[in-house]
């Protein structure tokens, strides 16, 4: 390296800016192995507490992209639109959303992630349907895009390395809540992938990473800022993640809840914001077809859904599985169900299997936890409120112990409404 | 580890408290390789731009002399007494003190180090002596100190290998200037020696690793915390580095100017600060016995110096080593000499070959650089004012180059003082 690790750590350290050379150079080095994993590690540190300001971290983006190859996924007139979520519990709207968008006319190309912690990765829920493979070639990637209109797809191993690297790093250092390297991260890989607009589905609430709407914004507007200076359109929706999105939490579990919304059924909540989603996406695509909300409701996404599933070797018609041990949890006391808290369902549902502690452990298709009533709705001592899915009975204590205080009733008759589910749409006016 | 190293990691980047558990878990999972060389990247990281406070220091202290052995030097009824600097140019106080000292009845355990980068290191020193070695066997020190009264030597290697494998660390991660991080790091090493007594001498100046007297009071203050919560007598003597210490800067010119100090001779600010730090050792020690100024005077520290010397292998009447190329500065002009600024003549005798760049390198016994003019003199156009001393030609103009703008000069007759050499005395009433 020309230039050396330890002054651009000493820079960002004494709360400088770095240079357009440093951001470069420090990328390159360390992709190359010329930077040590503990050099990285304390410049992290550094940035997460001193941060990065726009256009350090729109070059920082530029150099993992620059890391390895941008794809190209051209197909044929077709726009290419793209859904980025920050996670949460529950939330399955890749699934729905990307086989919707395809139908109602544009190309969609969801490069997605496995799930860490109490959220679900999208990769993690699609493996649940026998035969299905994530690992496709980008050549595979362009074909499925010309032919179904929609893929779900692990990241190529060239797509942004830098960043597959930084953020195992970030994983293991307590460096990853650094709003420049949460948005240089999701940034890099889809400004590489290629797409023509981009929407930030950016979660709020306990089960979010972002717990506040201000720090929610604030990591909306980073990504936002970033995608001005790459010159791609996007926008975002600040959404709500205080209660789980839909019924269920968990691999099959969603899978399931997600064809039935491809049905015009499933969860009112689900079917809002992915026909939200659709449409912010269609209109950033200056895509001019049918209104996603009909086209949902009709089922005409659901043809999609089953080729899509079917062009990467799975059965959509095969039974999901499902969980040997299914257990009640039961309301003790009646009233209104008032809220159900989405990071204990989420803690819970990982902990029966669902999710992982660390990169590379394996997941369960079918544990997890299903909701059995609605915020709002009447319930009675004793009723079950939540169901729990495991394949590991041993599991189901530290489930029921990770979900205490995650339920609130309410004295009977209060009005009780669930809270909204967009908080906020920023750079749409685009 | 029972702990999680991430938890803790994060605890400290939010600007918690580590507890006690944190720390020694911490410490021991990093001494054992547990815990990864990038994740003690980031804690130190967040340690230095989060702090830590007098407690959480003084524990972390505790758990790195607890990564390895205590010292017994126990010496049959004679004092110990030992002083810690934190480095400078053309700091070679500890040659002569350690004898005088010894001299006066005390017993010196100087367990030293080498240098780094513009500072040089007491080892690197002694080491331009034929035959002189730093490494000793505890017991060769505890027969040293009782047939001598004084050693300079190597840390033995398992006093507090924590410190050892951390300190390497945050040199390649821009962690070294953590004050809490420093003085534990110097602590731990003096508490698991056992000496009864302990002088710092805190320099302060651009020559030092402190650049500003309120930056070094901090650093003394928190190292007398620490030797405070360990029951260690400690005091501190914050002291000039905005020039350099003595005439010369480089390994075998500061051995031969230790020696005329020894001799009764030897340039007036390197005597002041020998006999003060004596006297401070000596009454910390509570040893009663002649006045280090008259010891020093009359050359009655030599033999203990020469006995010294021989028992570590070393031949004190053999010739130093001696630089091939010696090459003069000269004054641009006429005038009083009105300052020489330390750090660009320590970076001369670093590039000149007396220091190095990383740990690991060696160095060049007898390159430096000589003052050949005091301060507050007058001196004509193109009187030599510095010399060159290498074996290295080629670094002969980046040595000229470091020294741009060193030395300045005032006009004719104007009445120039050297800086006070004793800024301060802290903790001293004990």
């Amino acid at each position: 390296m020309r230039v050396s690790a330890v002054d651009v750590i000493r820079a960002k350290r004494d709360g400088g800016r770095l240079t357009d050379q440093q951001i470069d150079q420090v990328m390159a080095g360390y992709t190359a192995g010329e930077m040590a994993d503990e050099q990285m590690a304390a410049l992290a540190m550094a940035i997460l507490l001193r941060g990065m300001d726009a256009a350090e971290t729109a070059r920082w983006t530029q150099a993992m992209i620059d890391s390895g190859d941008r794809l190209n996924l051209g197909t044929a007139g077709r726009a290419l639109v793209d859904k980025h979520s920050t996670g949460g519990v529950g939330d399955k709207i890749t699934l729905p959303l990307a086989p919707l968008v395809a139908a109602c006319g544009a190309a969609v190309p969801q490069l997605s992630g496995r799930g860490l912690g109490h959220t679900g990765g999208t990769l993690d829920k699609l493996e649940s349907i026998p035969g299905w493979r994530a690992e496709l070639t980008e050549q595979q990637i362009r074909d499925q895009l010309a032919e179904v209109g929609a893929v779900i797809c692990a990241a190529t191993p060239t797509l942004a390395p830098a960043d597959r690297k930084l953020y195992a790093l970030r994983d293991v250092t307590a460096t990853v809540e650094s709003i420049p390297l949460i948005a240089s991260s999701i940034m890099s890989k889809k400004i590489a992938e290629g797409t023509d607009a981009l929407v930030l589905d950016v979660k709020v609430g306990s089960g979010a990473f972002m717990k506040t709407p201000e720090r929610a914004r604030e990591l909306a507007e980073s990504m936002l800022a970033i995608a001005a200076a790459h010159g791609l359109r996007a926008s975002a929706l600040v959404t709500d993640m205080s209660t789980p999105l839909g019924r269920t939490a968990g691999n099959s579990l969603e899978v399931a809840e997600a064809v039935e919304v491809l049905h015009g059924g499933g969860p009112p909540d689900v079917v809002e914001l992915t026909v939200a989603l659709a449409r912010e996406m269609l209109r950033l695509g200056e895509v001019r077809g049918p209104d996603p909300a009909e086209v949902l409701a009709a089922g005409r996404a659901y043809p999609v859904w089953r080729a899509m599933v079917r062009a990467q070797g799975g059965d959509p018609d095969a039974a999901l599985p499902a969980a040997r041990h299914v257990e009640p949890v039961r309301a003790e006391r009646g009233g209104v169900l008032a809220g159900i808290d989405a990071y204990p369902v989420g803690v819970a549902a990982w902990r029966l299997g669902a999710g992982r502690a660390r990169q590379g452990d394996s997941v369960d298709a079918a544990a997890g936890v299903r909701l059995l009533a609605d915020i709002g709705t009447p319930v009675t001592a004793g009723q079950p409120l939540l169901e729990l899915h495991t394949d590991r009975p041993a599991t189901l204590d530290a489930a029921r112990a990770a979900l205490a205080g995650a339920i609130t009733l309410a004295e009977p008759s209060t009005p009780v409404e669930r809270p909204p589910l967009i908080w906020q749409s920023l750079g749409s006016e685009k």
